[in-house]
């Protein structure tokens, strides 16, 4: 193996790259946040997440779609306070909430209810009591048994419907991120529901001015083909509503994890939008939580002990799933990257995190420079659906977070 | 499908029962329960717990040890305060632990450092300098580099080394619960190694008196001949260092999950642990986790919302995979009970959480009694690994605890 410290990585763009062996985020050099905060702690660049929105906008906008449109950022990606009232003051985003504690914290951070769309399943009555509080918040139910508990809470209201397709999408070889498709889920109303689902809207003069799906998660380029299939399959359940004034296309856009995996061609995307949706007297509404926030973040950790064992070279960090589950649980790696590249022979490594359960890997068997105990080590896409979903496991739960501004 | 309301389900016991169509648990009617202490709920059964933990050594007795074994139980299925100070004043147990949070908490609970015994992987220096303050704990090292931390820390010291055996054990048909086995695990010295963790323990004056395995969780008894070659193995190890005077088995000791699952022969159990260490001059030591905790404990949730989608009907409850994991994560399935029984014509239904994610589902297909909205619905052997691994995710990670003494 040769010396690629030289070499461009994938990964690396202007926020974040090697200058001179020294891996740079935000502006900043890894190894000094990591001196002055420790691990592991996870930083987010405040840039970064508007960069990506921006991007969005553009190609939105790019498509004709003027003042048509609005992004709500899926806050179970990353519900760090200072991220969302960041957000909140950029003014570019909403929120996107699935739960009554999410509105409750959207809102503490500086959100209004007008800013915020809620989706979610298997509502208790406790539930829907606390959200028919925020007036102004845009209710999408996902089903029928939804309808008739928020129209017995509230007559005369506009809400939305979340559709089940019956097709679904997801990142390629992965089966885990599918919310609709062959096997039948849990969420939304599908076709044959919707004569009733109508019904039940109009017994309590429920006006449904919104159709919802969000059918997967983690899409790129190569996806977009099914992507547009499920928005022709979706678009028969906006022709039967009349009242419906906007369409809600969920989520799911994704972010390159490894070398292979290319940026989501954003024109491809918006001109599928345009084709289907532009004529249509319809606003149009995303959900990103990924696209926002994962790539803007990432968990630098130290490294504790290297050892070979049989033919793997074990680099053991000081964290484990518990902080950070995408490769233990969605079989999504995190590309490790040194915080400072040290000359020499490169060698395949695998990263195992401190959890005393044998899925515990961040990444098998990767190509890196080489390593020494207690250097920081960088898992990058560490910026959603990591601090959000840690756990106490084993009581290794304690991590930092910074938002760098 | 027949009333089989007066049907003996697999999973009863005079503890966990049906009284006249009543979930009864631990002496109290779980209806009643739940009213007093509202959902989701998780209730211990203390007595079960210490019978699980007193036929683990009626087993042992029986087979001859006598007071030449140690029950350690593994915290991290379980760290529930009360419960674990309970565990402390039986008498019965000492603890396993896998990082210093744990053995702090275990320390704070009324265990002493005697009490403990320590094993885990990837440790900084900061954990092993904690790790080193508990005069009196067990230390396990689990590779050549933890042997060679400890002994800078402090020379001439007991020490229990962790080995792999390179063959594992799990569940039937399930590979997330292997810790050993054909691919390589971070865990343990591999038989290659040991001359080098002998020399480096001789280096620093550590008496290696301990030899330690854990090979997989939740066997059953058809994976007891898979057990015995691991312990074959594993001799191999024990036969090379003449100090050693305890070996530890490791956990992994499983429950009935399913209907098919019948209950671990323990007395076979016990008999291969005679045959291979009883003529030896060591003592035992277990690990167990699932099997003391798992099954005396349930988790009480609150119907939301049936509905059918497709051939499925949905039977939607007020928690989710944020506060009990385990079928999400490694595909164990948690049985759902009624705690009250309806008469009437039984379903298939399927139970599915509250967290916004496809993977969110209790169960698959399960013939159950007549449900109705707002019915509490148990989920059995929820007393290990869920509420110690639960998260915060969707912000939907609320629930209480109960020890029932």
């Amino acid at each position: 193996m040769n010396d690629v410290s030289a070499r461009f990585q994938w990964w690396e763009r202007p926020d974040l790259n090697y200058e001179n062996g020294k891996l740079k985020f935000a502006g900043h050099a890894v190894s000094e946040l990591v001196r002055r905060h420790g691990t592991p702690s996870f930083f987010y660049n405040a840039s970064r997440v508007t960069a990506n929105i921006k991007r969005l906008h553009q190609a939105l906008e790019g498509a004709g779609f003027a003042d048509r449109f609005r992004i709500l950022y899926a806050m179970k990606a990353n519900r760090f306070a200072p991220l969302l009232t960041y957000l909140k003051t950029s003014g570019l985003v909403g929120i996107d909430a699935c739960s009554p504690n999410e509105v409750e914290h959207a809102i503490s951070c500086g959100f209004r209810p007008e800013d915020i769309s809620f989706t979610n399943t298997s509502l208790s009555r406790e539930d829907l009591g606390r959200l028919t509080q925020w007036d102004g918040m845009s209710m999408n139910c996902d089903s029928i048994h939804a309808i008739q508990k928020w129209g017995e809470l509230g007559q005369g209201r506009d809400i939305g419907i979340r559709i089940n397709p019956a097709v679904g999408i997801g990142r390629e070889g992965n089966d885990k991120l599918q919310y609709s498709g062959a096997l039948t889920s849990k969420f939304g109303i599908y076709r044959e529901q919707l004569a009733d689902a109508m019904a039940m809207a109009r017994r309590y003069q429920l006006r449904i001015t919104k159709i919802h799906f969000h059918t997967g998660c983690g899409y790129l380029t190569p996806q977009l083909e099914s992507w547009e299939n499920i928005i022709r399959t979706c678009l028969w359940f906006v022709d039967q509503i009349e009242t419906v004034e906007t369409v809600n296309v969920g989520g799911g856009l994704g972010v390159p994890h490894v070398a292979g995996d290319a940026p989501l061609d954003l024109s491809r995307w918006a001109a599928i939008l345009k084709e289907h949706f532009l004529a249509r007297p319809v606003k149009i509404e995303i959900e990103p939580g990924d696209y926002i926030a994962k790539d803007a973040g990432i968990l630098c950790l130290t490294v504790n002990a290297i050892e070979k064992k049989q033919n793997t070279m074990f680099v053991g960090v000081n964290a484990g799933f518990a902080i950070a589950l995408e490769p233990a649980v969605y079989g999504l790696p995190f590309q490790p990257v040194p915080a400072l590249l040290r000359q020499g022979r490169h060698q395949i490594v695998s990263i195992a995190g401190h959890i005393n359960e044998a899925l515990d890997i961040f990444y098998h068997d990767i190509e890196l420079p080489p390593l020494q105990e207690d250097d920081c080590l960088v898992l990058i896409n560490a910026g959603a659906y990591s601090s959000s979903m840690a756990s106490n496991h084993c009581m290794r739960g304690q991590f930092k977070e910074f938002l760098l501004v």
